[in-house]
């Protein structure tokens, strides 16, 4: 079998999370248990913790809050920083943003959404002219889990911040995190990360946030992570996602190199006359969406699966929403008929050349097929 | 090492655990994606969500909303539920429940918290009392996590229906489920499970919720539980929880019996000259609560440890709220000096009669010792 749906899940990371496997028959401790073996728990958390915050920012200036996903992230950085005047977002966020702004509009907030570029990046001149005076927070994705786009968030949080310093500034980092090579800036407030994404288990993610920013729990109870996400830590999921996250940016560079090459070898490898991409010359490497225009990429995501190669038709996630084209793709511009025939092929630091080879060998072949049965 | 803090997070049961293992690293897949792999993981999840319901309602009646645990369960109820005119609670309710209506307040909800019982019970009458047209939401615990009493939720319910129907009834069932035989009621909305106190992991847990009762999602994103709980679902928890449910439900009567029969066997191995009852006679057998008066339970937790006795102080969770006593416990009429004593003493159905035996020898002994140290 060829994974290429690694935008959607990836594999775990068989070292780091056999490594976490200790606390969940050993060191099963309540962390929040005041005896030695609840108090070792909590430590080791924290040590944790602090892996997690240098892997992508310097820990005077961030704290990291552990979520149950980016999901959650995205939920608490919406409803907790979102609270007032207006919110700006962009057409191309992840539904757990989109989703989440849609519900501060029914609650009588302003939301505002950017225009995209025909990559999926937003256009940063539209970005800019919806910030005014009451714009309570900024919320842009740093790469499109769709198309790959990769947004220059340092800047755009520069800017936000230049036309109004009391905005607050949010990205959903989950197809960045681990992959693109990239440090929090002082002008990002919040940033929303996933485990499973990066070889982690599912079930547990992160919110960076700004030491001096002072952000309201959206779950609310025992006292958990300083009061800003309370339950029971899941000290499995983080121990195991605070391995994964030191082995991944132990070797960003070497990754995003190797990923690169393989990207381009798969976009190299696919018929041009079958494949339109829509992803642009600068995205995410671990990211490559091109329509198989006229076709439906459902279609061809089964008889793929059928070969052996496992795609994605856009976000996993909008697949529970049960529209015919993906909104973030309409947005870019894409007509209806390529818009039906989108195929997200996503790639992971493990992935082979024979495995790229072999899959553009398969989505050509099968494109053809059902082309000619068409015709 | 004796481990009687069982309240606070049980030793995952590790058949259940290694069962789930699978969805680690074979079954990885997400669960919304659309190719067969991706599918199948969706119907095993299905399966399990009609086993876990089944373990305790009817399958016609109830729904299952996997969430990342109790804690989150507790906050879509009461948020999700509690949105207009009065939201009624009692003085003992975890603190999920507890700041999460005092965030309700901060809102400007009026919230009413129905006086407690000696043994931590809810006083029934002074509940119903509360009760009026404007009731939207009344929350009961169904066996407090402190001091094991059990709330009659299902007459409880019944009742706050009678005086307004369309009140919504919540429990936190998180020390109940898996320990007390119980059927959901008809008149019981909703009601928050744990996982990780019945043999499953940290991080999952669930809320049951009256199928044709209309909840809004907590957390919003890409449509997983059928949109009421979103985010890519934390597939190895909700497998290990499923088949800790299982496991715990073909054997809850035995397991209550034999509980019983320990927890009498505790109590009766306590020296009655150090140690004052604070459960009531009828409390689950989960949980005993006593108070070494005019010591400090803090200090009795640190030297049984050291002699390998694990138990706690109260709730875990409120271990961060670092107040000197527990709300829960000054809210049965326990003084002072007798609060300050408390020690919670939480069993398990693998707990043996030899722990217990020399758990109570422990306990007296360190009792004993630090009277005399203070005589």
């Amino acid at each position: 079998m060829i994974y290429l749906d690694n935008a959607a899940t990836a594999i775990p990371d068989r070292e780091c999370v056999e490594k976490a496997e200790k606390y969940l028959f050993e060191v099963y401790f309540n962390p929040s248990a005041l005896y030695k073996c609840g108090y070792s728990v909590q430590n080791e958390i924290k040590v944790a913790r602090k892996n997690v915050i240098t892997a992508i920012g310097n820990q005077e200036a961030f704290d990291v809050i552990f979520t149950s996903g980016g999901t959650e992230s995205d939920n608490q950085a919406v409803f907790c920083a979102g609270k007032r005047g207006n919110v700006i977002t962009t057409a191309g966020e992840h539904s757990a943003v989109f989703n989440s702004v849609n519900e501060l509009k029914m609650r009588g907030i302003e939301v505002r959404f950017a225009e995209l570029n025909s990559d999926g990046s937003v256009n940063a001149d539209k970005l800019f002219q919806l910030v005014d005076e009451k714009t309570s927070l900024v919320s842009v994705i740093h790469v499109n889990n769709e198309t790959g786009a990769i947004n220059d968030i340092a800047k755009l949080a520069s800017v936000v911040k230049a036309k109004n310093k009391y905005a607050l500034f949010h990205s959903d980092g989950v197809q960045a995190f681990g992959k693109i090579p990239f440090r929090l800036t002082k002008d990002i407030d919040l940033y929303s990360v996933s485990a499973h994404k990066i070889g982690g288990i599912k079930g547990t993610g992160a919110l960076f946030k700004r030491k001096n920013l002072n952000l309201k729990p959206y779950i609310y109870g025992g006292g958990q992570e300083n009061g800003l996400r309370n339950g029971t830590e899941n000290v499995f999921g983080i121990m195991a996602f605070a391995f994964a996250t030191e082995k991944k940016y132990s070797s960003i560079n070497e990754n995003y190199e190797k990923v690169e090459r393989l990207h381009k070898l798969l976009w190299d490898n696919l018929d041009k006359t079958f494949f339109k991409r829509i992803s642009g010359t600068n995205c995410s490497p671990y990211i490559l969406c091109v329509s198989a225009e006229g076709l439906r990429g459902e279609t061809i995501l089964h008889e793929a699966d059928d070969k052996g190669l496992i795609i994605g038709t856009g976000s996993a996630c909008s697949s529970n929403e049960k529209k015919r084209y993906s909104r973030v793709i309409l947005s870019c511009g894409v007509n209806d008929s390529a818009a039906e025939g989108i195929l997200r092929l996503s790639l992971n630091s493990e992935t082979t050349e024979m495995e790229i080879l072999a899959a553009a060998e398969i989505l050509n072949v099968t494109v053809k097929n059902r082309k000619e049965i068409m015709s």
